[in-house]
């Protein structure tokens, strides 16, 4: 008999139909002899409807109202399928994260979780009740509601499956697993089996938007093996784990891309030091986050700086460093957000060289022109024009193995 | 200055429009000197809204998972109105019942207020902050979520009042006051300036619907002054008080009246110790609640005994009744739920004699045959045929100098 925390989003507690096949499948699992936690979001669209609301009221809305009044949807959901397991003959018992308690510090909108007490809900179990948590939410140390921001019902599952011990923590959702591709684009993706979470961080901000990243640093931290699984088909799904041998056999665990980037270089900087900070220092007090970043030695004296930043912010960030260019008296600024950013991603690549000139000749036999290029230890990027996304992407699926029937 | 508990009800903060008004008035009773506690219902409508979802899932919802779904509607309501007091550039702070802390019994759905904590609230205020309250809900000592059923936000209000020695309670809701009679019935009906608790407890509970009839008890146990207050018109409205002598000069406060019952009669019962227990004792074990009780000496050594229900419990009654006749070999059942009550309510009549033949003659000059009488010390109530309710309600206004115009 194992401890396996399930989490449910809001597509799977949809409406009342699917918030009763989730009774179903809870009490399966406890039949078939597990104890089971249940972490649950809101219902599928609440929470934009809450918003709505709020900025109705007030376009700024944010802070401490807004935490209160966010925190309603996760609290109708725990009940109402609290609800359906009892009317089904199981014993239940919601939680909010009030009652748990989930200690967060006092970051409204984007609290993090410091504690979890998990007594009650271990007392829940004992009595032979299904414990039934709100997820996304906590308190501060002054008893104020807080949350996690979006996707925070993920960690509350994976911090929760920390705090019971539990064997294994369950996050189900619409898609029945993590791919080696997106399956809109690669039609020979295949499902992952297993993932190593470094992996898998890459692949999530690389843009498959499965879990949420935090939700894996915490597995990771706390080595609680996660399952990503479809509410609606049967089937093993993406198993996320620490890293094995077995692992590092497989080079490539799977090719990621992003369409949000745009990228900036500013010409004729002269080559001296500190400018990197005096480019990026404006930029990053606007708040503007920063991806790729690459410095080019240029000819004589001076270099050209480039880097990548979200789509929504490229306008700002390119009056900002137009300002920087007349100040530092460099040669103007270029940009482009007609760009794309495609990522083989293994841990299997760390003991084998020559991945990174594979990836590039599958792309040059394409005809696609690299226009950037960054490395870690466990993935290799290339920003290329928007238009090569699809193709990049099924080039590099096909190049390293990937597509099904490959194996 | 003074520090005013105002009450708002579901249609007074029925969409985001009326809460922008609700906060504006809440800001104005602050500019006038006033410190401000507020009491929040739930968006009209919210509360069925939630209740059918609850019904979709089980039918026969109730308990515990009930009350952490219903506690939601409150909470919304002041997220949102502690937003926008905060955008009208006033601080304000929300508070959940379990945040204040609002202690209950644990009799979910129906709970009764135990104590209250008025420290948070009380550093609140002393903090320029508007406290901003849910209504309806609490927690037992256990931490659960309880509610205090349909009402139950005047409860909290009164209690609030109460907890922090608050000089009035003012109750906002759709009507300017509390009237003479119902003014859809009685064109002339007036607006009273003052009421006795026990006038208006006597009201509510015959069919006055302003108030619920558990707050008033609240207010006199306590002695706070309640005022019943229109959100949309302005107004003094009614003041709900300690009975004082000018009181006693009004001899009648108001006439109201009830067509939610029927009556039943068992005739030929044996006149002997114990009949009465044995015929409402199985009525009472139904779960059905009994009204006016009467019973006359008939012929011979039997009587007749009749008794009122409400008319949704009338054929089970009637059923049950129909069984005890036979037991009891009596002469058999009655029944008629087209009946309507009558009543004169007021504290003066304590000290004066002829009002109820006063009363009596008024419905025999219109041809209104009175089929039960039942007299409490400051109410006296007539059950008559339903075809009847308008005329009589309009005769006894008229005939007690009720009518506007006529002081």
């Amino acid at each position: 008999m194992s401890l396996i925390v399930q989490k449910y989003g809001g597509t799977s507690v949809g409406d009342i139909d699917r918030i009763q096949a989730v009774a179903e499948r809870v009490i399966a699992t406890r039949n078939a002899g597990h104890s089971v936690v249940v972490v649950l979001s809101a219902i599928g669209g609440e929470t934009d409807r809450l918003l709505s609301l709020a900025y109705d009221i007030d376009p700024k809305a944010a802070g401490r109202e807004l935490d209160v009044l966010l925190s309603t949807g996760e609290q109708v959901t725990i009940a109402l399928l609290s609800m359906a397991l009892e009317a089904k003959g199981s014993l239940a018992q919601s939680f909010t994260g009030a009652q748990i308690t989930i200690h967060t510090d006092n970051s409204h909108n984007k609290a993090r979780i410091m504690k979890i007490d998990a007594e009650r809900v271990n007392a829940a179990l004992e009595a032979g009740r299904i414990p039934v948590i709100a997820g996304f939410q906590g308190i501060d140390e002054d008893g104020n509601i807080t949350t996690l921001g979006r996707g925070g019902t993920d960690t509350t599952a994976v911090a929760m499956a920390a705090a019971l011990k539990a064997d294994e923590c369950h996050i189900y959702t619409d898609v029945d697993g993590v791919y080696t591709a997106d399956p809109r684009i690669v039609e020979k993706a295949r499902r992952i089996e297993r993932i190593a979470y470094e992996e898998m961080l890459e692949m999530a901000s690389l843009g498959s938007k499965v879990l949420q990243i935090r939700s894996v640093e915490f597995a990771s931290k706390y080595n609680i093996s996660l399952r990503v699984l479809s509410s609606f088909v049967e089937g093993p799904g993406t198993l996320i784990t620490a890293e094995d041998e077995s692992m590092e056999e497989v080079l490539i665990a799977g090719i990621a891309h992003n369409r949000d980037e745009a990228k900036l270089t500013i010409r004729g900087v002269p080559d001296t030091p500190g400018m990197a900070s005096k480019i990026l220092g404006p930029i990053a007090e606007a708040n503007i986050e920063v991806d790729m970043i690459i410095q080019n030695i240029g000819d004589d004296d001076s270099t050209s700086f480039t880097f990548t930043v979200h789509r929504n912010d490229y306008d700002k960030a390119k009056s900002i460093l137009e300002l920087t260019s007349k100040d530092l008296n460099a040669g103007g600024v270029e940009g482009d957000d007609n760009i794309a950013k495609i990522s083989v991603v293994g841990v299997g690549m760390r003991s084998h060289a020559g991945i990174a000139s594979q990836m590039f000749a599958a792309l040059a036999e394409e005809g696609i022109n690299i226009q950037m290029i960054s490395t870690s230890e466990i993935k290799i990027s290339v920003v290329v024009d928007d238009k090569y996304l699809e193709l990049g992407v099924r080039a590099l699926h096909s190049a390293f193995g990937l597509d099904q029937g490959d194996n």
